[in-house]
C-alpha cells in the first residue's frame, strides 16, 4: 500500500500540472492578447514536458512496479486507480519527449493561425502549420497503436474515451447511417413551413438569462465562471470550472443552448468524487459520458417540451419581442426545426450525428494516412454532399469550421454522438425512477440533476463509460433509445 | 560556452515556469472564483518546487561548475548572466523544498483571507495565518541570510533589488526622514485652502480615457491587457504584460494614475532586450529600477502642470463637469495636493517616502525577529503618528491596507522610494538631452519613452540598479534630485 500511495503522490503532482496547463489554456482562449502565443506556446510545452517526464520517469515505473506487486493488499477502488495509472504510464511512456514539445508548441501555434485563417475563409493559410501538425499526429498515433496493440485511430480515441472498442463506435454509426435519412426525411415531410422569427438580443440581457438557468440548474459560481471565447468550451479544473459561449445580437438560442450544453459539462465537473480528488477514479469516465451530461442538459432538458414552455415567458422578461408572432408553436418550432445544415454546433439533434459520422470518417482517414491535408477540403465537401445533401460556399462554414483538428484534437468527435445516444438511454432509465417531466414543469432541476450526480457525476471514474452505462441502466449503449426518442418527439 | 549554452536553456525553463506561475497569479487576482483558491495553491506550489528542484539540480549545479571553468571564453555580457545565474542558485540552494512548498501555499492562502478580512476591518481574522507566514518568511531569510552572509532583512531586499545594500538605503532615507518634514510643512503652509471638486464618472468613460492615455504612450496591446483588481498590479511576461486598477465612480484620478503608474511597468517590459529574451540580462533591472519606470510615468510625466493641462482639457470629453469649478488650477491643485493621509497609494508625491520608510523599518523588525504579527497594529499605528501626525481609526486604512505582507513579500517596500528618486534622477539628465516640456506640451511622449527606452529598458539586467544608474547619469543614487524637483514643483 505504501508504493500504491507514493504513485498516487506523484500522480497528484502531475494532475495539477495539467490542470495548470488548463487554466492556461483557458486564458489562451479567453484572455490572451494575440502577440503573445509563442511565448504561451512555449510556457505550454515546457509544462507538458515536465508532466511527461514525471508521467514516463524511472521513479513513476518503479512505484508502479512495486504497487502492482502489492495488489493484493488493495481495495476495489484502489485496484480501479491503479489500472489507470498504468493504463496512463502506458498512454505517456510509448511518445518521445521531443514529440510531445513539438506537438504542444505546434498545436497552440496551429491554433492560432486557424483563428484568423478561419475567419478569412482562406485555408491555404492554415494548410503549412496545419500539414506538419498532422505529420506530428501520425506519430503520436502511431506510438501508442504500437504500445496498446490496437490500430492508430482506435489508440486516439482511447485517449478521449478509454476502453470504447472501434467495433462498437462503428456498428452504432451504420445504424445510423442507415436509420437516420429516412426519419430526417419523414421529420421534415411532417414540419410543414418554418415560421422565421426575429428579434434584438442584447447581448447583456443574453448574459443574464444564461447566468439565471445556469443558477436554476445548480452551477456553483464559488467555483466556476461563464466567460465569451470563439469556440465555446468547458474547461479549467473540477474546483474552477470555466466555461464560454459566444454572443450574437441577432440571434439568442445558440448562445443559449451553448451555456446550457457547457453547464452540463460544468455539472458533471463539479460533482464528481471529492474524496477523490486527484486520483483517477476522481475524473470523468471519458469523454462520451462528458458529453453525454451536456446533452443531457442541451436535448433532454432545454430543447423539452415543457422545458420551452418556461423559456418562452421568460423570454419577454429580457428581450423586446411581439407576442402576435413570438407565439410559443412559432418559438418550439424554431428551437427543433430539423434541416441539414453546414455548422455542427449549430445543427439539429437529428442531423447532428450524421456531421459526427462524415468527421469521423474524415479523421480515422487523415489519422491513418489515407487522407492528407491538401485532399481534405475536397473530402469535406464529397462527405456533406453525401450524407446531408448539401455543399458548403467556403471553408468557414465547411472544414475549417471546428477547432478540433487544429489544436491537434483527433479522435474526439464520435463522443458527441455516443454522448447524445448515452443521454437519451439514462433518460430512458431515469423516467422509470422519477417524473421528469413533472418536475421539469415545475422549473424543479434538481431531482434531476440529483439523479445524475448519484448516477454519474458522484462515480468518478471508477467504470468505463461503457461500464458505467451497464452499471446505471443494466446495458451496453444501444442507439435505440436515441432513435425511439426521436421518433416520439419528432413524428 | 558548451555548458554556459546548456545551463541557458536550464535557465529559460525555469524562467517558463515562473511566467506560467505568473499568469496564473494575474488570473488569482483578476479572474479565479474565490472557492477556487485552495485548488490554485496547490497548483502554484507544484509549479513553485518543479522550479526550485530544477534551480537547485546536481544538472544545474554540474552545469553552472562547469561553466565558469569556461569563463574566460566568455564574452561581457556573457559573464554578466552567468553571474547571475549563479546568484540565482545561491538564492534557491539554500531553501529547502518543503519551505519553498510551505512559502508558496501558506502565502496564497493568507493573501485570499486579506482580502475579505481587509473588507470587514478585521485583522484578528487574518491573524492566525498571517502569523503562521510571518514564521515562514522568518526561516526563508535565515537561509538566504547565511547563504548571502548578510543580515536577513539585507537577503530579502536582495531577491528585489539585487546588490542595493541597507547602508546606501539607511542613508537616504535618514536623509529623507530629516528633510521632508520641514519642506512637507513649508509646502502646506503655501498651498492654501484646498478646493473639493465633485463628479460622476462611469467606469466604461474612465476606462476608456485610461486606455487612449495608454495607447499615447506606447503600451503594446497586443502584448498586453488592461483589467481590474483589488490591489493594482503589473503581472504576466514580458510579451504578455497584465495591468490592473481599480475604479470608483465618484472619483477618477486615482484610477487614472494607477492605469499610467502600471503603464510605466510595462513599457519597461515590453522594452526589455528581445534578444536576450529568457535570459537573465533580458529581465529587468531590480524593483527599484521597474518602480523608477513606473513613478516616472506616474509622477515625472502625469503631474506635470504641461501633462495635466492636455488631461484637464480631456476631461470634459469623456465627464459631465461644470467648467466653472472643475478650472485648471483647481484641478492641478487636486492631482499635487500635498498632505499627510492614510493611504499609501492615494499619498502626494512629498508624504509618499514617508509611507514607505515607516514600512521598512516595521517590515525589517518582523523579518529580524523584532516584532510579532500581535504587536503590528500598534506599532503600525505609532510610527504613523510619528511620521506622518495622524492616526488611522481602523486596520483596513491602517496596517492591512497593502497586500505585500500578506502575500509574503517582505523587503519590497523600500523599492518605492528609491524608484521615486531615480526617476528624478533620470529626468534630471534627460532633462541636458532633449526638451522634456516641450515633447510633453505636443502631447509627444515618444522622444520621451524613446531615451527612456535606449537608457533604460533596452539595458535589461546588465547592470545592477545603480550601476546602470552611474552608467546614464554617471552618479550614484541620490536624493538631491529628488528634493530638488520637490522644492521647484511646489515651492
Amino acid at each position: 500500500m505504501e508504493h500504491y500511495k507514493k504513485l498516487l503522490a506523484l500522480h497528484k503532482e502531475i494532475e495539477l500540472i495539467g490542470e495548470a496547463e488548463s487554466i492556461l489554456g483557458w486564458d489562451s482562449e479567453v484572455m490572451m492578447p494575440e502577440g503573445s502565443s509563442d511565448n504561451r506556446a512555449e510556457q505550454l510545452a515546457t509544462l507538458a514536458v515536465i508532466a511527461h517526464n514525471k508521467s514516463t520517469s524511472q521513479e513513476y515505473k518503479d512505484l508502479l512496479d512495486r504497487a502492482l506487486a502489492e495488489k493484493k493488499t488493495l481495495s476495489k477502488t484502489q485496484k480501479v486507480n491503479l489500472a489507470e495509472l498504468k493504463r496512463n504510464y502506458v498512454h505517456a511512456n510509448c511518445l518521445p519527449t521531443d514529440l510531445v514539445s513539438e506537438l504542444t508548441k505546434v498545436s497552440k501555434k496551429c491554433e492560432m493561425v486557424w483563428r484568423t485563417a478561419k475567419e478569412q475563409n482562406d485555408y491555404m493559410k492554415v494548410r503549412p502549420i496545419f500539414g506538419e501538425l498532422l505529420k506530428l499526429v501520425r506519430q503520436e498515433a502511431k506510438c501508442k497503436a504500437e504500445a496498446l496493440k490496437v490500430s492508430p485511430y482506435q489508440a486516439m480515441l482511447d485517449q478521449y474515451d478509454p476502453y470504447r472498442k472501434l467495433e462498437e463506435v462503428d456498428t452504432i454509426f451504420a445504424e445510423l447511417r442507415e436509420k437516420l435519412p429516412p426519419l430526417i426525411e419523414q421529420i421534415r415531410a411532417k414540419q410543414g413551413m418554418k415560421t422565421k422569427l426575429h428579434g434584438k438580443f442584447p447581448i447583456e440581457k443574453q448574459k443574464e438569462l444564461g447566468l439565471s438557468y445556469m443558477k436554476k440548474v445548480g452551477f456553483d459560481f464559488t467555483q466556476g465562471r461563464l466567460d465569451i471565447s470563439t469556440h465555446p468550451f468547458c474547461g479549467g479544473t473540477p474546483d474552477d470550472v470555466r466555461i464560454t459561449t459566444r454572443y450574437r445580437e441577432d440571434e439568442f438560442i445558440q448562445s443559449f443552448e451553448g451555456i446550457m450544453h457547457e453547464t452540463g459539462h460544468a455539472l458533471y465537473e463539479q460533482g464528481l468524487p471529492k474524496a477523490h480528488r486527484y486520483e483517477p477514479i476522481g475524473q470523468a469516465a471519458g469523454i462520451a459520458t462528458h458529453e453525454s451530461q451536456s446533452l443531457f442538459v442541451e436535448y433532454q432538458i432545454c430543447r423539452s417540451k415543457t422545458f420551452l414552455k418556461d423559456l418562452h415567458k421568460q423570454l419577454f422578461k429580457y428581450f423586446k419581442l411581439d407576442k402576435q408572432i413570438w407565439t410559443f408553436e412559432h418559438f418550439y418550432q424554431m428551437v427543433n426545426w430539423v434541416e441539414p445544415s453546414f455548422i455542427r454546433v449549430e445543427a439539429d439533434e437529428v442531423t447532428y450525428p450524421l456531421h459526427v459520422i462524415m468527421r469521423y470518417e474524415l479523421e480515422k482517414a487523415m489519422v491513418e494516412g489515407d487522407l492528407e491535408v491538401d485532399e481534405l477540403p475536397n473530402a469535406w465537401n464529397s462527405k456533406m454532399k453525401k450524407y446531408l445533401g448539401i455543399v458548403p460556399a467556403n471553408v468557414g462554414e465547411g472544414c475549417m469550421q471546428d477547432i478540433h483538428w487544429f489544436g491537434g484534437g483527433f479522435g474526439y468527435f464520435p463522443s458527441y454522438t455516443l454522448g447524445a445516444l448515452t443521454a437519451a438511454q439514462l433518460k430512458a432509465k431515469m423516467s422509470t425512477q422519477l417524473n421528469f417531466d413533472k418536475h421539469l414543469s415545475q422549473q424543479n432541476f434538481l431531482p434531476i440533476i440529483e439523479w445524475l450526480r448519484q448516477n454519474v457525476h458522484s462515480k468518478g471514474a471508477l467504470y468505463s463509460g461503457d461500464g458505467l452505462l451497464n452499471e446505471v441502466t443494466g446495458a451496453s449503449l444501444n442507439p435505440k433509445f436515441f432513435l425511439d426518442y426521436v421518433a416520439n418527439k419528432f413524428l
